[in-house]
């Protein structure tokens, strides 16, 4: 059983139109029109295949194809269809559109599995006030909900009982695979086309404020001035400068940042930003997280404040699963990277409850969460192809 | 003759009452509606002193008494009407209350002038994107329109027409004086009262844009990050490196900063910042942006941008109105320093074409732009008798 390249590109081209901007890549953040008309596309999509299509409360979209053992269970895949904004074309849409082709490859060869195969596209995986891989921390049970929380969801339109009621049962999920683009440079640089992730680092994201004393810009001297803009620049080179000493996949960014008041000739009172540190140690994270708190006594006069927004621990993908997937590539006589993954996944949400598996398809240049990001045909064609046979594995061999 | 402080408070809070925010200062915006009920509020003021009251097409409210020759011309004084976000009580409305409390004293003590008096509250001085000084440089004829400025002005309901039709006959103007908060240190630390201006600073703006590439915050490397906001942040300490060493009246700010795409797992591949610099010397201002153009080249490896916004040359103030305003302090038996501003003021717009002079007093500790902006009572009082004294000694004496 072969995938159909033809058609992967023309459903990845076709769901890909959704957020479209003006040569500034893709916007499909989630709950917006551009989402709700790619999830309604992809229903489309899954109603020619005959699937039992349901979308949840919190807007994940579900296609279920039977198997023929009714007491077996089911496996699952997919990826988001949510994201970031001026973003690319492969970033969770891959994994959504090589779950589609599986389904149409076994569909016209009228192969029929034993277990039932359940495509789902998740909402908002993508960093937001949602905190990231939303829709499937949601039907894994992993959201907590706190007065702060509540109000974010409303500002979504979400109650808490719809969280509940997202909530899916494991215990007959036989396992969860997600295709992504690897959003790394190494994969392009060996010509590997696949790589088996084995663990995803934890995210641990602060708000840090750097507080100062607004005065007027043009009156105040140099050396009377207490500027939050100068306290928050040195602390920001110096967790660079942290960062790039611990190397390897430890990695820390200043992404989104705000000056207060935000007036050309006022001087800059406060100063917020959201730091996110990834690796796939906790401790290095934390023992970083002290350096820098530290630090930031030293490296000016201005007061610092941190507040915790989000800590997520590393997690492991299922051993068994990590064999199956190496053992498929051999036999399609393709090799793969076993490799550690910088970048959450919906996969980590599952990794919780469910053996749950990760593939790579090399991203060029690494480039993600950009308009320039790109796969090469050949690798999404291979990519798939592991996915399907993975599945099929799976669905023929021992319970896991 | 002799000011009232009960007055003068009584109505300083009273128009500060006009945009005051909940404990955040007082935020009175050009064009929006607390400017303009503040502007309502000052009319009534205005004819209850049964002035002849006029509003220009830009927002600039005037207040004329006229003289008893009707050959004379007439002595301008204010300042601004609006504040910066979350400003203070003095900043601008001092002007423009003293003014007022000169036409009270001059009224209650039935003295009649030779010229005629007129108060005027400028609008939109603080910096914007109408690029401060505004209302005064409208009146003046110093504003240039080109199609980006014209599309300003557009979102602000005003056409180049209403430019042109707020200018002025400047031929018939014998002075204009102003009345402002000192914004900085040096004389209440000397506990100097009043601040007598010789010049006033030039402010160079320019748009700074650091180009780096946007990719995934995750499963980029540090080694293989183009981070457009380490790349700012490293120009910017050195800005403020440069800026210390210069010393003096010198002063850098960035005071806005904003990061593309702005999202908490990306990498910014760009960061534009609003740099200004103000000093009592042109060279000195163009001498240092050379210096900074020159470092931006090896601070990092990133590429920079630099676009000019606005240059406005240090002007220098009237030397016979500094002769008139000293005599009149000595006149008073108060201390005074001859002294530059790093701020800019209405009356550096009048300095181009009419004698101008600009009188200052202490500001708390120098705070200005801040809701803790304050000036002692009894130097409020001291101010606006001198103001009263230079506008009587200029009536009364030959032309200048």
């Amino acid at each position: 059983m072969k995938v159909n390249l033809d058609r992967i590109k023309n459903n990845l081209y076709k769901l890909g139109e959704f957020g479209q901007t003006n040569n500034k890549g893709i916007t499909r953040l989630p709950f917006t029109e551009d989402y709700k008309k790619a999830a309604e596309y992809l229903k489309c999509l899954m109603e020619s295949l005959e699937l039992k299509i349901r979308e949840d409360p919190v807007g994940n979209i579900f296609g279920k194809k039977n198997g023929t053992i009714a007491e077996k269970k089911k496996i699952m895949f997919g990826s988001h269809l949510d994201t970031v904004k001026n973003g690319g074309l492969f970033d969770g849409l891959l994994g959504i559109v090589a779950g589609l082709e599986c389904l149409y490859t076994i569909s016209e060869n009228d192969y029929i599995t034993n277990n039932s195969l359940e495509l789902v596209a998740f909402n908002a995986e993508e960093g937001s006030d949602l905190k990231g891989t939303f829709g499937s921390r949601a039907i894994m049970g992993l959201i907590e909900i706190d007065e702060n929380y509540k109000n974010i969801l409303k500002s979504y339109n979400i109650t808490p009982e719809d969280i509940r009621n997202s909530k899916i049962n494991v215990d007959n999920i036989v396992a969860f695979l997600e295709l992504h683009i690897s959003q790394e440079v190494s994969l392009e640089s060996k010509n590997i086309p696949i790589g088996v992730v084995n663990k995803i680092s934890g995210i641990t994201r602060y708000k840090v404020t750097c507080y100062g004393a607004s005065d007027h810009a043009g009156s105040t001297f140099m050396h009377n001035r207490n500027d939050a803009m100068i306290g928050a620049t040195k602390l920001i080179l110096k967790i660079n400068e942290i960062a790039k000493n611990i190397g390897g996949k430890f990695v820390a960014t200043v992404g989104v940042l705000k000056v207060y008041p935000g007036e050309i000739s006022v001087i800059p009172g406060k100063v917020e930003f959201l730091l996110e540190i990834r690796d796939t140690s906790q401790e290095r994270i934390d023992s970083a997280l002290n350096e820098i708190i530290k630090e930031s006594n030293k490296v000016s006069e201005n007061e610092f404040e941190f507040e915790l927004i989000i800590k997520t621990l590393p997690m492991y993908m299922n051993n068994d699963l990590i064999k199956r997937i190496k053992n498929v590539c051999e036999l399609n006589n393709l090799s793969y990277d076993v490799m550690t993954s910088g970048a959450g996944h919906d996969a980590k949400s599952f990794s919780h409850k469910v053996p749950s598996g990760l593939i790579f398809v090399p991203s060029k240049e690494g480039l993600s969460h950009c308009k320039d990001e790109w796969i090469e045909w050949n690798y999404i064609e291979k990519g798939t192809q592991i996915l399907l046979d993975t599945i099929l594995d799976i669905d023929n061999n021992t319970e896991l």
